[in-house]
């Protein structure tokens, strides 16, 4: 019967003793004079399952060709283990090779760095850390749906494809159809009327613009979406495509966009828990230490929050010498992030931001200084999400639009929204592969995504 | 009690006779001089709440001056209706106005044509027709993503931005940092190298190929994310932006290929009529009538499964004068499609493809002529999806990239995965729209979009 590892894993019992087929990998061959042990995986769960084998077989001499890195086919019988650590194996009946893999393979069963597997994306996922990366990857992403469907959020597909100046083109990626080596001109300019869309387009760097317009229909909506920022910065968490998840919710304020924020975090992180075991267990052996305990505290922890302004009070107060001064007229650095997450020993909600470093759509205080922003900071990995109650006021936010530099005409029906029914209304924004890097450890966004973009890298 | 529309029609039970508060938008507003009635819907389901109020109110006139479009918050109680076709109301006690709307409100409470409503594709969605369209496509979408996660597929967020020339470079839109009205040249050539990647990339129109990387290391994946086409071409089904979903299955041969998508489409469709009733209802009376036996009816047919050739002998034979003569060489023409669902009265698989005219990483029959291709037409929506097992041997697979004139250089990662233990498998393509024009008998792609993308329209 053709099973697959997941599936002899999770039912063991009712294939102890069983003849099976199964189809996948070699992923390490040990071999003896008498005897072979093939390390095999199908992808479909993390663990590996042994195949044992010896010179009883017709074909032992083939079979001990056969590299790393190779497709078979396997048909045995599934036997209890001698070996430490496994409760059974597959002692091999027949073989099949589906498909051969030469001996200069890049992935050997051994140590590689991550440098070199950035290298090799195509391959990565078919080592134990990247392939356990990825299947947390899209657990994760089906825990936000499933949080969001469950709670009747309606999810929104916004354009990619965009000519509002949602967040400053000059950060929005140029798309044409037109020949870059004979753009048509007129009095030294390109005639984009030329252009597939009859004027200049961007791929865009978020959602939340038209996010607003839906949830004026639908009162909870989410999106979650590839964004694109053009930033020429190469750091751990910087890169030119990464997901974005912006739920949107009309008729709530700042504090009950806080109670979503903390209730999904906590719900993503959990379901995470319970459908990754043994991925979690993996990167709290081998990437991060204490991995597995930070997020049960997580879950069962209560976030802390407060105010922009008592933040700086503790940092003034604290005896550290800091790089940077904190001001309370200033966005905090990240050693004032980490002092503040140490400080509150957990995740810290800091509320009401200086109005000139945050976006334009904010709403502004009674205080005519300080916004209804909010960032989560989450410990070890710094802010995670960032949200605002939206300004609602339509006088007002078409000044902030102008104070802010914002080509009106490309958002006008946006601040329509206002004109029409608006409400007050808050939204927030979780970057997916900061997520990502929070459960499981690694560090570089490079290694969370399957195929990252960064400035001089777009291979594949 | 603060509650949505949606939990109220639920547990109508509960709250009969209590009071609640609510929070949403006039609909409509029928004042007469000692009565009034407000449509009121908060976006959480279908259907509209009436609340009735008389003149004993404080406010009456204040009230009755309250145009649609409104956002209001209204205190009242859940009672019975004496109205038809409709078990509650509520009977106001208090009401505030959140947010005005002015009189000239584009949306008013009468049929506005649907080429109307895509000029204010921001405020469409606050119509019962694009109200149902939309919470449908979070469903479906939704669906989608049980129907894989359930069966152990691997999410993939395969890259938008690409270098590799996966369906023809001149199909994709190409994207750039640099400014358009002062490009570097050198030799009457754009320097790319001073692009931010260094060189030109694109926004692509598959993901396969980079899931094809990913299904060798988990055996099934899927993606499930916005695509790109270039095409200059206004018709009801093309738009230039559009969701596509990519399953790409290891150790899967075309008839394994064919049970996958006929057993998700079952489920994709069952989910839908699970799940948005009201909104089934709603076509099923006002855009396409029969549209929900349509659906009960693929759920419980069995799909034909039938080669190009064969098909080609049933047209050939028809009594019927086609536009397009059908020939064993080539694509049917919609005609075709119309006439072999019919035919059969259901689903029709159509398998083994002149190799011509289908992609170069199909794989090649024994006949030399024909590829393992499937597409899969449906009554009254056409091709709904199309999917291929993959050429698995190196050679033939690089003979023919050469011979449909395909930039190795940029796929030899993807020819590689045929070296590095490649093995037989499959993969398909379904366009999000063309499902949902199917499942919601809306016939253009532009109502099934929230902000469609086509030549010349790129608002908002």
């Amino acid at each position: 019967m053709l099973i697959d590892a997941k599936e002899l894993y999770e039912k063991l019992d009712d294939y102890m003793e069983k003849e099976v087929t199964i189809q996948g990998w070699i992923r390490n061959h040990r071999k003896q004079k008498e005897f072979g042990f093939i390390d095999f995986n199908d992808g479909t769960c993390f663990q590996n399952i042994q195949i044992v084998y010896d010179n009883k077989l017709n074909c032992f001499e083939e079979v001990q060709k056969l590299h790393v890195g190779c497709a078979i086919e396997v048909i045995g019988k599934v036997v209890a283990s001698p070996a430490k650590g496994q409760e059974f194996e597959i002692s091999m009946e027949k073989i099949q090779l589906l498909g051969d893999c030469p001996e200069d393979y890049p992935i050997q069963p051994k140590r590689h760095s991550r440098e070199f597997l950035r290298e090799q994306a195509y391959l990565r996922p078919r080592t134990n850390l990247f392939n356990a990366v990825f299947r947390l990857r899209s657990v994760a992403a089906m825990a936000i749906h499933e949080y969001f469907q469950s709670h009747n959020y309606v999810y929104v597909h916004t354009p990619l494809i965009t000519t509002a100046d949602c967040e400053g083109s000059d950060q929005m990626f140029k798309i044409t159809t037109l020949d870059l080596n004979h753009l048509p001109m007129v009095d030294g300019k390109v005639d984009m009327s030329r252009d597939l869309f009859g004027k200049q387009a961007y791929i865009t760097g978020t959602g939340q613009l038209h996010g607003e317009a839906f949830a004026m229909a639908y009162k909870k909506i989410y999106t979650f979406g590839p964004t694109f920022r053009t930033e020429n910065s190469n750091t751990k968490t910087h890169a030119n495509e990464f997901w974005m998840i912006e739920p949107e919710i009309a008729f709530c304020d700042l504090n009950g966009l806080m109670d979503i924020e903390e209730e999904m975090l906590k719900f993503v992180v959990s379901y995470v828990l319970k459908h990754c075991k043994t991925e979690i267990q993996f990167f709290d052996s081998f990437v991060e230490k204490g991995l597995k305990e930070k997020l049960e505290k997580l879950v069962s922890s209560k976030f802390v929050r407060i105010s922009h302004h008592d933040v700086v009070d503790i940092l003034k107060k604290a005896d550290v010498s800091f790089e940077f001064t904190p001001d309370y007229s200033e966005d905090i650095a990240k050693e004032h992030e980490r002092y503040i997450t140490e400080y509150f020993d957990g995740p810290v909600f800091i509320t009401d931001w200086p109005k000139d470093i945050k976006a334009w759509y904010m709403k502004t205080n009674e205080d005519g200084k300080t916004v209804a922003a909010v960032d989560l900071e989450v410990p070890g990995a710094g802010e995670l999400m960032g949200g605002s109650q939206r300004e609602e006021d339509y006088d007002k936010l078409i000044s902030r639009a102008r104070e802010m530099g914002v080509d009106e005409s490309t958002v006008d029906w946006f601040c329509n929204l206002r004109r029409y029914g608006g409400c007050y209304h808050s939204g927030f924004g979780m970057g997916f592969e900061r997520l990502l890097i929070y459960l499981t450890g690694v560090e570089n966004i490079r290694d969370v995504i399957p195929f990252p973009r960064t400035p001089g890298n777009c291979e594949y």
